[in-house]
């Protein structure tokens, strides 16, 4: 028996065998090639690049179907850097001039593109480098004739094990027979992490020597949430997991029962439970959850997964699209939250000391009016196909949202010029998410029309901690008295003037915070897909009177420590 | 006529005629010396060497009796640098090896060296290599034979006008007809104008071109607070200078008359004026100021101005001074703040995304707890001689205070045992900075005995702004109505509790904020020595009673642009 610990990257126990995917080693020849191939060493080359090619294609399709358009998307980029001109020209000029073999000539190509990418400190490239070596590693093996190693075909209860998995390898795999995966890089949020979440697949990322350490064939299992993974457990561990699973999925059957029931309490105070999404493909798991509507629609993903400004046409599609999935139950738009760690390729940003207390979301929109514009008239223009409201990021002052609306009104006199349609009693409202917003709120809430508590930056900022940084980390904590002060102060001020106030940062999905939530008042909880279940159950264990002497007792405690002692 | 816009570093009027100070060319021969001329110019290296030792011990000796032992330690790093063993060793081996004249070598050998240094991403070092550029210019002239240009024997009603001033120019300035300095390079934070400022002498900064578009023995005059020079006045502009300068000086001389007088408006209200301090020297400053006490002791700047954690003796020997030198007012000694903007040398500080959500202060204190406890100790022993506060930064939560409350006790117990005396009845209080502390004040004010404001970060964390990241600068603003909120709201916690609150941001020292704050109930202002006359002035103009009717006018406004309309 051997125990590994790893990051816990998509929850669930996976109990099967090890199967270790280790790349097989390519010999690319070294020697010069006479005149007389160069010929046949640039067709290796093209019909390399045709076959690496339909794989993409084949790829594609298949990822489309299994993860929706937005993950497939990943492969019409490789597909775009298959084809790059100026790559196939430095490759071919190698072959003809440097009389260097296809595949030497490829991999050279490649690394020097790759090394250029790296030098540019630009996080967007970057990941074009991570894609780049993808596809060049394929477009290689097909020139050697390797056959790229295939995760389409697996034994029953297989748990892949692999230095690192690639789109192109999570695409492929055999959902009927994997029952998890270990990477021994990656974090919580690396491609491969995300990718598990979406297949709800277990996977634990970040196991250093996982390969070396890990036999083929070898009896695992797993706990995905926690990270934990047993090798060759002996029959005790095996049982206790086996019932663990078991649990887990039960847990997961009683759940789906309640998805069209109503987030109410036992003595029916009635609550609003709604997703997150950061793009129209993940409105399918909002609706399958059970939400009664998406409290945040992230929209700079739109930005951020193009390689240039979306048109207004671009964005009112997209927004159309979760406006009418919804088929009348409400989305607010939260317009661009651009900047601190969230750049885009083609907008130049400066770099700055601090970036959370930088140039980012409304800040930015507030400056180049023309960007904010265009998503505007795209927010109210598909605001004729369902229930939308216009939500502002990294609100500071009042007169921002003065500023913002008087913009807003700008692009509606625009729309009524040319005759479009948009809803006339649109909702605007705002993030709660800086201390400033937060100590006069009752101010704020004369101004909007709803408020939306993001207690990620609210915590960051009250406290002071990036919690990106693993030397204050430990200090950031929305349970911090502080936090919780602000959180009620802010709904206490929309409730005064009879606006709603919902939740969208991490915490309306935090179990542990749920009954006190309720209790402070919030109306609407804002959260991830799979989380809504969880706290919808909570909610209907939960009293409202219960919950509001609870929620008095927490608030007044000191330090986070007792808080933490205090949760139930 | 001709106008020049420049950043206003030291205020004052100045009128006079300009002096150019251009550095003269040197000429380093480039041709190889022969292998007989190799001890000749050894000799003239180390002669150099002696004579620009000898120049640095008198400027330095010049520069403690004008400016104090704190700027005049800037020289004993020059002749540190000068007396380097490394750069000796590799100048020496250009002229033998590499046959190189000695203005050459020691040229070549100073310019590695930045370029070394340069490389290092440490602004330490780069300071460092300012200093040693300073240096090496130094010795090649000596070198060469070339005199040092003097700004030691000045015509009367000079403006000295120059690229640059290093600190050794500034050091040998003739202050006795020196009437102000302008250089093209710098701002409000650079050694010049830091320097101009502890000299009063007005300076002005930042000015593009001054050299190319002023001429020598020009008329001129100059505002240094707003940073306006005009060359060439005509009659009228010189008769306003001259006008404004009268009032300038006369208003100074009005204000040295408060200096015994209380800080009492006219309808008998009384508070506590403060200086802010960084060292033992500017303590004179303070005192003659007419300030009642120190409210903000920087101890950062004793760990910062040194090649070594300073042991306790040495800063039980600071704080004993000032403590002395205070006899019997209060003195609020902060621990050390740093990390943030704030690096030391010989701790190996990590680089951070966003360091102002990082590891500094307080946090660094509760971690390192060797180095709290030395500066603890030194804190206490030197409470036995005067009125000595001790007072914690950048705390966000109140189990941060009772941590550092229970070290401070061991710390007690520890002189108890050794026999060494302390203040038993010493006040502990916290800044008051994060947004999390100032929300729940009224929950701190129960742990502490006093508070002081720090409107700085205040500020900035309640309105995520980097006042330093130029893009969102203008976002800061200690008048927005949440900063101001937040501010009642902590006054009001303290004065529940009966605990005193004062302030030791840039705030305090901001006359327009003066009666504002006063009608808000502060107890004490701390700021720099240079504003707290024009503060009692201000106050002892004012009336409570109307200070608390415009203070309810004020905190009834919605966004800073309103607040600042109805400034008066």
């Amino acid at each position: 028996m051997k125990e590994f610990k790893g990051i816990g990257a998509s929850e669930g126990i996976s109990i099967g065998k090890v199967m270790l995917f280790i790349e097989e080693e390519m010999n690319i020849p070294q020697e010069k090639i006479s005149e007389v191939q160069v010929g046949t060493e640039i067709e290796k080359l093209l019909d390399a690049q045709k076959k690496s090619k339909l794989q993409l294609i084949s790829i594609r399709d298949k990822v489309k179907e299994k993860m929706g358009e937005d993950k497939a998307a990943i492969f019409d980029g490789h597909i775009m850097l298959l084809e790059d001109d100026d790559l196939m020209d430095e490759v071919k000029d190698k072959i003809k001039a440097e009389k260097m073999a296809a595949s030497r000539a490829l991999d050279e190509g490649v690394n020097e593109y790759c090394e250029m990418i790296s030098q540019l400190d630009d996080p967007y490239l970057r990941e074009r480098e991570a894609d780049l070596k993808d596809v060049g590693k394929r477009w290689l093996k097909n020139i050697l004739g390797i056959r790229m190693k295939d995760l389409s075909n697996l034994d029953p209860e297989t748990v892949v094990v692999a230095y690192d998995l690639t789109p192109s390898d999570t695409a492929q795999l055999d959902l009927k027979n994997a029952v998890g995966f270990i990477t021994e890089i990656g974090g919580k949020t690396s491609h491969s992490a995300i990718m598990a979440r979406s297949l709800e697949l277990p996977a634990v990322v970040g196991v250093k020597d996982a390969l070396k350490e890990m036999a083929d064939g070898a009896s695992i299992v797993m706990n995905g949430e926690v990270g934990e993974i047993i090798i060759e457990p002996d029959a005790e561990i095996l049982k206790d997991y086996t019932e663990k699973r078991e649990a887990y999925l039960k847990e997961k059957e009683e759940l789906k029962k309640l998805i069209d029931e109503e987030a109410v309490t036992a003595d029916g105070h009635k609550v609003e439970l709604w997703g997150n999404i950061g793009s129209p493909e993940d409105i399918d798991a909002v609706l399958e959850a059970g939400a009664t509507g998406v409290g945040l629609y992230r929209t700079e993903f739109l930005f951020m997964n193009s390689d240039h400004l979306p048109t207004e046409e671009e964005q009112y599609k997209a927004y159309r699209v979760v406006a009418e999935k919804l088929q009348g139950k409400p989305v607010t738009i939260r317009t661009m939250d651009i900047g601190g760690d969230k750049e885009l390729p083609y907008m130049d940003l400066p770099k700055e000391l601090n970036p959370f207390l930088g140039w980012r979301a409304i800040r930015i929109s507030l400056v180049k009016q023309d960007i904010f514009k265009t998503q505007l008239r795209a927010i109210l223009r598909a605001s004729a196909y369902g229930q939308v409201k216009i939500m502002y990021p990294m609100v500071t002052s009042i007169n921002e949202v003065r500023k913002a609306n008087e913009i807003l009104d700008e692009c509606k006199r625009e729309l009524d010029e040319i005759g479009k349609k948009y809803d006339k009693d649109i909702k605007v409202g705002i993030m709660v998410e800086t201390p400033s917003v937060a100590i006069i709120s009752y101010k704020f809430a004369k101004e909007v029309d709803f408020f939306s508590i993001g207690t990620n930056d609210l915590t960051q900022y009250f406290l002071a901690v990036d919690r990106g940084n693993e030397l204050v980390a430990s200090l950031y904590d929305s349970f911090n008295p502080a936090v919780l002060e602000a959180i009620q102060k802010v709904i206490d001020a929309g409730h005064d003037r009879n606006i709603s106030v919902s939740m969208c940062g991490e915490f309306a999905g935090d179990r542990r915070a749920t009954e006190l939530l309720l209790g402070m008042g919030l109306d609407a909880f804002s959260m991830s897909a799979s989380s809504v279940l969880q706290v919808k159950k909570k909610i209907r264990n939960s009293s409202y009177e219960k919950a509001q002497k609870y929620r008095d007792e927490i608030l007044a405690l000191n330090t986070p420590e007792e808080v933490l002692e205090n949760l139930r």
